[in-house]
């Protein structure tokens, strides 16, 4: 548990960082502490970093991603292919593209996905803005890249049926064995999709 | 790495982020994503804690702790034994003491140890304050209670030396077997030390 003896300020600090990821109670107060002696070095930037980013950064509106620019650096990007958009569940699914340097279209992040189970809807969702954009023209095809999980599978199936009857190519990623991954590891999911979606060598 | 196609503010925030102890760049990019996402509940209470905690807590005059007061809350307690003083190294450790619950005393903080290896000598440490404080009178025990490694030790043996001359007792903490601790897994220096201070059933 926190608890310190250090007065109201650094108890809220304390609570605050304990609700981060990977952060708990303990290394919410190693975290504090550490801020405190690097009090000019870290502590005041973060804060005004922290802020920075609060005010700066929106979701862009056209795509949904974030960035400090409206509409964002990869819908302003005239160098990429305006014809392909790609459709993932959340910012950090285009950062993860981004870094595998594989895709050169745009991106639609949906903001989640159709889970019943948690009260999330079609309409919860950014998916009418993607039909916009599929219909508006120039289009012409949407990568579904939501994740390999029932909810993200059923998403994607949603959208591929609102898509139907726009003139546009809708694919998905392919399922397989993961790069470096042994046979032996790995779940009879991957396995049987792997062999249906065979290709010739 | 950390790599982002969201603008410098998002980005400045990550390296910052990642410098935290106990985080690297994967999870600052988790920790920047969930603030993010939780911009009113987390983020803006969060810069502003950091703020409010970089601007109010200081360390005590006195005993070097840390809090909004100055003196600290613990120098202040009436309802505290005024005559035992517990040296430690650092603010952490007061608070570990505090859990404990079993010194009723004040505290000292050194702000690290003795190390010839790092640059740190004693006039880096808050202890010509300490000598001071014990030889101010109404002192009557000094618990060196710093770290029970080489640096430590070192340390602990030449405050002693200093404060020789002044009248107070200067005590350690005792070294042995900690609770729960089973023999077989413990090393042989606390093993050693456990028998040589061992004490009447």
């Amino acid at each position: 548990m926190v608890s310190s003896p250090a007065g109201p300020e650094l108890d809220h600090l304390m609570k605050l960082l304990a609700r981060l990821p990977g952060l708990g109670p303990r290394s919410a107060k190693r975290v504090a502490l550490h801020l405190l002696r690097k009090r000019e070095a870290l502590m005041e930037p973060l804060a005004e970093a922290i802020s920075a980013a609060a005010q700066h950064v929106q979701a862009c509106d056209i795509c949904g991603n974030w960035d400090s620019r409206n509409p964002c650096g990869i819908c302003e990007d005239e160098a990429r292919d305006t014809g392909v958009i790609c459709v993932v569940q959340d910012v950090a699914d285009v950062w993860a593209l981004e870094r595998s340097g594989a895709h050169h279209g745009r991106y639609h992040v949906l903001g989640g996905v159709i889970s019943p189970l948690d009260g999330v809807g079609p309409d919860d969702l950014n998916i009418a803005s993607l039909a916009q954009r599929a219909s508006a023209g120039g289009v012409t095809e949407i990568i579904l890249a939501t994740a390999a999980t029932v909810d993200g599978q059923t998403t994607a199936g949603y959208i591929a049926e609102r898509l139907e009857g726009i003139d546009v190519k809708v694919t998905r990623l392919s399922h397989g064995v993961p790069m470096g991954g042994e046979l032996d590891y790995l779940d009879e999911g991957t396995l049987a999709a792997a062999l249906r979606s065979r290709q010739i060598f």
